[in-house]
């Protein structure tokens, strides 16, 4: 995945594919958008090993999509918070999670809720503009968009 | 990435990624949204090693993803087609993209079109219920869905 088409190309997908890494780095997004920050927590949490833990925590800081803050000097930790793009990630996850639900529904399925209301929420993408969900158009990439 | 608490656990961002699999597989379904089928075309396009692209369509086929389509019996070839819940993957991918682009925007950066018009496309994640963009919203996910 090192490919400098995938860094500097066209393809707002490849290059946000290559900022992100793995699925590891979109589930330590999901769990750091439910509010944790702690190697600990993530290790708990996700079963990762902790050598791939530390490297996916590297690049996704070293990227910009999280921050490092030291919380405790003896012994030295440090905690890990979104940034405005690692925040900005999130609903991509959300629909990613809508597609999932959908698609392969058995057992017990979580659901994105409203905080305040606990009201579900249904993430579904679509045109700004017109409002028109994606999966009801057709649909090209560009090679180079006008702007 | 086998935890069973990844395929069968309440979480659907952890259920969808364990299907789609790796970030290859994405690039794989973007280039199969573009209209590519055949095992040559994913390669050369992706610069992936043979073996992996063997392996990563065997995954998404697996997973109902893509189907295989005998196109030549001597010498004997198929081509992978998306299925309805891989092009109800791609609007995940579009926000993806355009995530990307936002935020990684240096030199030409390709961008999402109507195929009939030519007009660019934004692609947002909504709540689709009151239309509110997610990242606008506060939001947890639910332990267990109520449906």
């Amino acid at each position: 995945m090192e490919s400098r088409k995938l860094i500097d190309g066209p393809c707002p997908i490849g290059r946000g594919l290559h900022r992100i890494g793995d699925t590891w780095s979109m589930l330590i997004l999901r769990n750091a958008g439910a509010g944790q920050t702690r190697f600990d927590q993530f290790q708990k949490n996700l079963g990762i090993a902790p050598n791939i833990l530390t490297r996916r925590l590297s690049a996704l800081t070293a990227e910009g999509l999280l921050e490092r803050h030291r919380y405790s000097e003896r012994p030295p930790r440090d905690e890990y918070r979104l940034t405005e793009a690692g925040k900005d990630f999130l609903p991509v996850l959300y629909a990613l999670g809508a597609w999932g639900g959908r698609h392969f529904p058995d057992g017990d399925v979580a659901g994105l809720v409203d905080a305040a209301t606990g009201k579900p929420v249904m993430a579904v993408v679509v045109d700004r503009t017109s409002g028109t969900p994606l999966a009801d158009m057709d649909l090209r990439i560009a090679p180079v968009q006008d702007h």
